[in-house]
């Protein structure tokens, strides 16, 4: 079954999106092209994982130059402006949307400075937006690359949350290493927290490794300690949302709870994602802000039946830090950091 | 407001039981009295928690006799004796149940060898059917004291799935000490796991504590690492199923994963239960069969709609078992054990 999901339709000058909003029971791609339908798909989370967040709005950033019915290049360069103020404001936490949109808006900027004809510019952005996408694909697949390096066949892999193909172009971040292995006959059996309370693990893991014809089982997220346990888990592997220069990483909240888990029954724990995910600003975890969200998400399931009394207060936290020294090894596409973390960050990415 | 879990109306002579699947929408109570409308309310779990199950089969067994309509001793013991396994089938695992119609039957017969005319055995079953009731409540008392005395004012205590007022008489087990703090103005903060996949923690325990005028707070199972970490709990309380001759304790599922978390954070974690609990003969943990439940648990949310893809396996064991190991103190009516436990549970229960 084909999970791409996000990829521009050349031929219509569409944006194509899988809707994750209605998985797991139905599969559906929506076609998006005005600005405010793709805004709307980013809000809603139709489209989301930051990877593939980067590549919807490197498309949306094409479209609006090529719909933007501008006489020339001053002309041009406002309205992609306008579009690009109104695109950012879908998600306004989503580092990578503003990323891509600034990247976009260079290669304009650009393509207007050579003097370059309307139409050709409009080519190069789609070239750029291309190009997102296919160093996120690269990106992905290293990453999967350096992770399967420290697998082996027929293991048990627990993952928390959704670091997959559906949050990135292909093959996902933490679970790269899984759907390469499967390319290569490896037979893992894997494991999905269903992560309270947006169950991501449920609705989007499960139903990708399925589909990719992965063993997958799906468990309650208080069910990781029984299953470690039992021995059936060789090794945890997550995504992370930000890692601090001495590599606590911040995650969907669980993760550090699962790492706690690992290292209590000796199971490996890696934390997998990109490098421009470490911040080397952020000396450690008690420098991330952690968002809390809304109570509803706990107290009504799936909102749409309320399962807490009226009145009770809620803890829910959208994300934990996971302690450095909780953490076997984080993987990129640069290859594998262990403890200590720092000098391993500064020779990939530079900085004192 | 009055969370009475089970009582008998003397008047109406009718069972009246709260209603706990309507729970935390709707306070119902229904009124009972034919043999095949108590089963159902068993069966449907309308009553549950072992202390509470053996008051209501004990008020049962109390009304089958009342409502025998048996012309002397030997019909009444019949048709006692048909009840009784009528009401046995309800819930098969429940040790409880069986524990109370037995003791109903010894009662019965004592009455009928000492030739008592029939008015005057109901009478009696009604006496015995109470004396349950009130050991029990003087039994989750006396856990309530010896639980609180481990206990500050002002503390923040994490507890898991529903061992409160609802599962028993009054006070309930893990949570009497809290209600009994609550009365002596010792202003607990609770932190309430919701406990997936049944949400007895959200269902239930959110609901009677702040019923209560408890200052409760509600977080999804995955959360309870996190909160640790901020400092905001100082104790853990959890119920048991079963605790093995070793100390090993089996209490619903994710029951040993906060424990585990516990120990990571230097918090103390006490497993509170009636002596009844310990079972000397099985030696440890390892000889507690664990059941799997059904799947439809994990998969669809509150059974109404699915969340995860047609053909995932799933991993939904009801149970896990919290080794000796990472239990601070196994708190009963006896008293509190620390390890070693098995020479404490012997000199309690007797035993070699």
């Amino acid at each position: 079954m084909d999970l791409e999901a996000v990829r521009i339709d050349r031929e219509a000058n569409e944006l194509v999106i899988l809707d994750q909003t209605r998985l797991p029971g139905e599969v559906l791609r929506i076609r998006l092209r005005a600005q405010k339908d793709i805004h709307e798909a980013i809000r809603a989370l139709r489209v989301r994982g930051a990877p593939a967040i980067g590549i919807a709005a490197g498309y949306a950033a094409y479209l609006a130059a090529l719909d933007a019915d501008a006489k020339d290049a001053p002309g041009l360069l406002q309205k992609f402006l306008d579009a690009k103020r109104f695109l950012a404001s879908s998600r306004p936490t989503a580092v990578n949307l503003f990323w891509a949109l600034d990247r976009m808006e260079r290669r304009l900027r650009k393509e207007i400075d050579r003097a370059r004809p309307l139409p050709e510019i409009a080519a190069a952005l789609l070239e750029e937006a291309d190009a997102i996408k296919d160093e996120d694909i690269a990106m992905c697949r290293a990453i999967g690359e350096n992770g399967l390096a420290l697998l082996r066949p027929g293991m048990g892999i627990l993952t928390h949350c959704n670091a997959g193909q559906l949050a990135a172009s292909r093959y996902g971040t933490a679970l790269a290493p899984v759907y390469l292995g499967q390319e290569r006959g490896y037979a893992f059996r894997v494991y999905a927290d269903e992560t309270r309370p947006l169950l991501q693990g449920a609705r989007l893991t499960a139903f990708e490794l399925t589909a990719a014809g992965v063993d997958a089982t799906l468990l309650c997220d208080n069910m990781a300690a029984a299953l470690m346990k039992t021995g059936r888990v060789d090794a945890v592997l997550v995504g992370c949302d930000r890692v601090a220069a001495n590599g606590d990483a911040a995650n969907k909240i669980g993760t550090s709870g699962v790492a706690i888990l690992a290292r209590h029954y000796g199971i490996p724990f890696y934390v997998l994602g990109p490098t421009s995910t470490i911040d080397m600003a952020c000396p450690d975890g008690d420098a991330i802000a952690i968002e809390n969200r809304d109570p509803a998400e706990v107290t009504e399931l799936w909102y749409e039946k309320r399962m807490a009394p009226e009145g009770v207060s809620v803890f829910n936290p959208a994300f934990d830090v996971t302690p450095a020294e909780l953490i076997s090894g984080i993987v990129t596409e640069r290859g594998v950091a262990r403890a200590p973390f720092a000098p391993v960050f500064r020779e990939w990415l530079g900085g004192a």
